[in-house]
């Protein structure tokens, strides 16, 4: 992938909030349609500028039957909190197959968790394979509502 | 809506799992289908066991293009801190044009902004006018992380 093609919200240099989401500890919210009704779960993710949006699953897990290469899918990646910030993006999945857990599982794992917890959580599913499921986004939109002039109101 | 025809998840007595997560201040993640392509936002939601729950977006918000009333819909509600606890509920959706702010936004800014800076929010909107996405769901599943016996042990 080169830098150019990735929608301009998502290439170097970030944007403050955009970074900020990246490498946040938020799950991304993954939708996908299965004959015409959308499904959304939260998921691990990893974001890598040469290979876009990572999140892996396990081999067996039931939306890996609802979802074939190349369907169009759309991420939040989203606060919680007021004034929400928000990173959307969307674009075709690519699927691989790994023998035991996936390099990128250990890498989110690693930031979710923090280095040993995550560690701690992957030992106790060594052996289990997964399958990277891989976003390029076309798209991205962005929010970041505490910019709202409301906001720089006092109250 | 009777009691009966709510998926088990949602009937009373609600789990502690979902009762907090219904009472929490946390978005819903809404997705839809368009065109084939899945589309997922955050948004604020109210939930009544006689109406279901309840999402408010303004007149000539994109959404409202893409969404027809009777299209499927699915909404997951979860924590974004580990362990995680979600509740997931989808089905079709109904639309209701509101003069002015509906009463289930401005229910909903008071639970996820407090009373005063709820209403403070809803006065600045005064006078635009929304539509009222309400799911029914025929369909809901929970997950609850923090009873894994993975966590019951020490890391």
């Amino acid at each position: 992938m080169t830098h150019a093609k990735l929608p301009p919200a998502l290439r170097s240099p970030l944007s403050r909030n955009v970074a900020l989401l990246l490498e946040s500890r938020i799950p991304a919210r993954l939708a996908w349609c299965w004959e015409g009704s959308p499904r959304v779960i939260g998921i691990w993710f990893v974001w890598e500028e040469d290979h876009g949006l990572s999140m892996a699953t396990f081999a067996g897990s039931p939306k890996l039957g609802e979802l074939r290469a190349g369907d169009p899918v759309a991420v939040s990646i989203d606060t919680e909190s007021f004034p929400y910030r928000s990173l959307r993006l969307g674009g075709p999945i690519a699927l691989r197959q790994t023998t035991g857990l996936a390099p990128e599982y250990r890498a989110a794992a690693a930031r979710y968790l923090g280095a040993d917890a995550g560690a701690a959580w992957c030992t106790q599913l060594d052996g289990r394979d997964q399958v990277v499921l891989r976003l390029v986004p076309t798209w991205a939109t962005v929010s970041d509502m505490s910019r709202s002039p409301f906001l720089s109101e006092p109250v």
